[in-house]
C-alpha cells in the first residue's frame, strides 16, 4: 500500500477521473473547452476540477483575453501542476536496470543505471530497492524537497509476459522468470504502490497519453531491436488479443512463400522478426563479410562507411519492417504509427527504405497513416514504466 | 421513407434497443438473464419488453419449470417471433442480382436472382424494383399475408467504396460507378426504407448477429474469391481505419521479400491476393498445365481427380491464406475467424494447407483462435443486406 497522503490526487468519481486526464493529457485548457471534449456539463467540469486545484494538481491560469465588465469570469485555462508529484519508473533488462524520476506529465527530471549482475528474483529485488532510494534521494526543483516526500507509485517494465492486474511476471525469456509475483515484493520493500507492465505496452502508454497518440483515434506503436513487436490502441483502448496476443509484427510473415524464408524463432518461417532484429542482421552481416566475428557496431560503421553490401543487409531489414508496417496499416488502418527503439539507433540505414516500402505496399489511402520514426533512448523505456505509475492514480480502489 | 406502420419494433429508447437485441441475438432468454447481460435491473427489462410483446415482436415462452406456490412467477423466456417483420436483402454484382426475403433473425425464407444485361445506373436501378416487386409478392408461412404487408426496408450490398450513412456508392469497380445516390434513388421507386452497405461488411453483420460472431468478443470475416478481404469487429464494433482502410487482408505482402513476389493490382508485391484470387489461382493454373485456355471448374475438376501440378497450385494459394489470416491473428487476436467467400467452394483443395499454414505462423497462443472455414452460397450475400436492413431498426430517427 502507498504511504498514506491526506492530499493526493481525489479521484473520487468517473467524472474527476475524465476531467483530470484531459487536463493531464491535453491541457492547459479551458473549463468550456474540457466540457466540450468530455461531454460533461460546464458545472461538472468545475466541480470535478475544484478539489483538485485544492489539492495542487491542477491550477487556474490567469486568463490571456480580459472580458469586458459583466461578461462574467475570465476563461482561465486550467493547467497541469507537473511537479505535485513525482513517479518512480524503471525498466528492467537481462543486462541492467534503468530508473527515472518524472513529474506528472511524464518528463523526466533524472535518470540513474544499475549493473544487473545475476538474475537470480532476490538479487534483481534488492538491486531495484537499492535504484529506487537513490532516486527518492534526489532533489525536487525548488531544492527545499526530495523527490521522497511527493513520490507515491512505482511502474515496473519488462519485456515478456506480464500480468498488470496481479502484478506477477508470468515469463521473462531475458531474466529466466515465470510467475514471479514481483509487484508484491517492490510494494514490501519499497513501500510504494507498485504496478507492473509488459515493456512495449509501457512505452504505448507513454505514447497514448503524452506523444503521438495524443488526440488520436487509433495509433501503433512499433518497436524495432533485439525483438520487433507493437502495441496497438483503438479509442482509447490497447488490443489485447481474445487469447492474450496482439501487435506481434515481428511475426507477420513477409517471406512465407517459397522455401528461401528464414526460420524464426517462433517456429514459423520468413517472419520480419527472422530478417531484421538485431541478431538477425548481425548474422547477415557477418554472412555477406565473411566476416564470422563482426560486430554490429562494426557493420554499423562500415554501412556508413559506404561498404554495399553492409548497406543491403540494412536495407533488407528495412524492407521487411516496412513490409510489416504494411500490413500492420492495411488491416488496422491506424491514424499513426510510431517507430520506435533500440534499432532505430541505426535509422539513418534503415529510414528511406522502410518508408518506400511502405509507401508502395500501403493500400490506397491507407498510405496517409503518419509514420514518426525515431530512435528510442533506453531512458524512454523507464519512462514508460513511470508512465504506467501515474496511470495507476486512475486505477486505484478509490475510483 | 417506410410506409407508416402503427404497430412496428417500438425502438424508442436505449433501454429498448439494448434489450430487444439481446432476444433477437441471444433468445430465448429470461428477463434475469438480459439483465445480467445488459447490466439493466429486471424492473427496465420488463418495461423495456412490453411494448415489443404488445406489438408482437417479442413473446413469452411457457417456462419449463414449475416453480413452488407463493414463489412468484415462473422466469418465462423472453423469444423472438422471427416473422411478425419481414425484410429485403440485395446483393448487386457485375453479373446478377441475388435477392432474398428473411425473417428478423435474417433466416432467408426465398431467394431470387436476376442477370443483368447492362451497368447503367438506370437499369440496374429498374432491375432493383423489379426483383423487390417480385420478393414481396411472396406469400408468408401463414398463408394468408404476402411479405409486402411486414415489409418496410431494404438493404443492399454492393463490393467497393460504399457510404452507409448517405447511401451512396462512392466507387464501384466492378460495375465503374462514382458517386451514385443508389439509396436514395431506391426509396422513391420502391417505398423501402433502404440501407447501402459494402457486401464485406453486410456478411459482417450477419455473422456478427446472427452468426459465429454472437457472444464473441472479437472476430474477424474473411472472404476468398474474386478478392480477398476481411472485415474485424472489436467490442461489437466494425473496425473501419482513422483513413477509411482496415482489414485488407488481401494486401498483406507474404511474398513481399526477394524479387520473385508476383505483382499485385493494388501497386504493391507479393500481396496475399496476387496469389490467391480466383484470377490468381486461374493464371497459376494456366501456366503449369501449359493450357491458356484452361477454365477453373476445369483445374479444379482435374486437381480433385489428383493432378499434383494443379494441386500445388491450389496448396500455394492456401499457404498465402493461412499466411495472412496468421498475420491478422498475430496483430490483431480475435476470438474466432471466419473464413468465407465463393473461392472457398473448392474448400476441399484449400482447407488442410490453410489450417498447416496457420497452425505453423500463428504466435503462440493466437493458435487458439478458433478458424471456421466454410463455403459461402451466393445467397449469403444477400442474407448480408438483409441483416443491415435489420439493423437499421437501431439507427432509425426514432431513437
Amino acid at each position: 500500500m502507498p504511504r498514506s497522503a491526506p492530499a493526493r490526487a481525489p479521484i473520487t468519481s468517473p467524472a474527476a477521473a475524465t476531467v483530470f486526464t484531459t487536463v493531464l493529457t491535453q491541457g492547459p485548457v479551458s473549463r468550456v473547452d474540457v466540457a466540450r471534449r468530455t461531454g460533461l456539463s460546464s458545472a461538472a467540469v468545475t466541480k470535478a476540477a475544484r478539489p483538485f486545484i485544492e489539492a495542487g494538481y491542477l491550477e487556474e491560469l490567469a486568463s490571456a483575453e480580459r472580458t469586458a465588465p459583466g461578461a462574467g469570469r475570465p476563461a482561465s485555462p486550467l493547467a497541469i501542476r507537473p511537479d505535485r508529484e513525482y513517479f518512480i519508473g524503471v525498466k528492467i533488462t537481462g543486462d541492467d536496470l534503468i530508473g527515472v524520476v518524472t513529474d506528472l506529465q511524464a518528463q523526466i527530471r533524472v535518470a540513474k543505471h544499475h549493473p544487473l549482475t545475476s538474475h537470480d528474483v532476490d538479487h534483481v529485488v534488492r538491486a531495484l530497492v537499492d535504484l529506487v532510494a537513490e532516486l527518492l534521494a534526489g532533489s525536487a526543483p525548488d531544492g527545499a524537497t526530495s523527490f521522497r516526500d511527493r513520490a507515491y507509485c512505482l511502474g515496473v517494465a519488462i519485456s515478456g509476459d506480464v500480468d498488470r492486474d496481479t502484478g506477477v511476471v508470468r515469463y521473462s525469456p531475458f531474466l529466466g522468470w515465470r510467475d514471479v509475483p514481483l509487484a508484491e515484493l517492490l510494494e514490501v520493500s519499497t513501500g510504494l504502490a507498485t504496478t507492473l507492465e509488459n515493456d512495449v505496452k509501457a512505452l504505448t502508454v507513454a505514447e497514448q497519453w503524452f506523444g503521438e497518440g495524443v488526440g488520436a483515434s487509433s495509433f501503433a506503436l512499433v518497436t524495432v531491436g533485439t525483438g520487433i513487436g507493437s502495441a496497438l490502441v483503438l479509442d482509447g483502448r490497447l488490443v489485447g488479443g481474445a487469447h492474450g496476443v496482439a501487435g506481434e509484427i515481428g511475426h507477420v510473415p513477409v517471406a512465407g512463400m517459397g522455401a528461401d524464408g528464414p526460420a524464426c524463432h517462433c517456429g514459423g518461417t520468413g517472419c520480419v522478426e527472422a530478417i531484421a532484429s538485431t541478431e538477425a542482421i548481425v548474422a547477415s552481416a557477418r554472412r555477406v563479410a565473411g566476416d564470422p566475428a563482426l560486430t554490429l557496431d562494426k557493420a554499423v560503421a562500415r554501412a556508413r562507411a559506404g561498404d554495399e553490401p553492409l548497406r543491403a543487409v540494412f536495407a533488407t531489414a528495412g524492407h521487411a519492417i516496412g513490409l510489416g508496417l504494411a500490413a500492420l496499416v492495411n488491416l488496422f488502418g491506424p491514424e499513426r504509427v510510431v517507430v520506435s527503439g533500440e534499432g532505430v539507433a541505426t535509422y539513418d540505414l534503415f529510414e528511406d527504405q522502410i518508408r518506400r516500402t511502405f509507401a508502395e505496399q500501403a493500400f490506397g489511402s491507407a498510405a496517409r497513416c503518419g509514420l514518426v520514426i525515431r530512435p528510442l533512448p533506453f531512458e524512454e523505456w523507464a519512462r514508460g514504466a513511470a508512465a504506467v505509475a501515474v496511470q495507476s492514480l486512475f486505477v486505484s480502489d478509490r475510483l
